[in-house]
């Protein structure tokens, strides 16, 4: 190591504090994206519209890779989680529908 | 279809504004995320410390669960969705090792 161990604490810590506040934005965030995605779910069962759109998955894929990117994130990589959230929002219109 | 089409497609285009607002902040929140997580790797580099701390990770994990319940989230979708966020850091931190 070439700081005195205190030292390294102090500045991991600060990282995780930081990391930490980041972290409980994203998820209220996220919770306030699912409120929203619950509605189009309860609203496209209701008018009995398929619970998967590629076309409008598509735009967003785009969209969120050049935001990506303006913001020096991995577009691969967002799109990626993106994938992750969609799909879960899938199975949660799905899980709606029985 | 229980209501006029145009009706419907206003609705839903609404909706949509709204989950690519919050996206749009999603993305910006998780470039600032891997801005500090790239200090953090290149700072566990410099000073030899491992890229992976699992007694980090699991307090971070308790943590984002009960926020995630706090937020009316899916604590286990929160749980795999830091997981795929963490498996991304740790890529990051190994490629800046090479």
């Amino acid at each position: 190591m070439r700081q005195e161990p205190d030292n390294t604490l102090v500045e991991l810590k600060q990282y995780r504090e930081s990391i930490d506040n980041l972290d409980a934005a994203l998820v209220y965030l996220l919770a306030e994206r699912f409120k929203v995605t619950k509605r189009v779910g309860y609203f496209k069962s209701k008018n009995e519209l398929p619970p998967a759109d590629k076309a409008r998955e598509e735009k967003q894929i785009q969209r969120l890779r050049t935001l990506a990117r303006s913001a020096q994130l991995d577009p691969d990589f967002t799109e990626k989680l993106l994938g992750f959230i969609t799909r879960e929002v899938i199975n949660h219109h799905e899980r709606a529908r029985r």
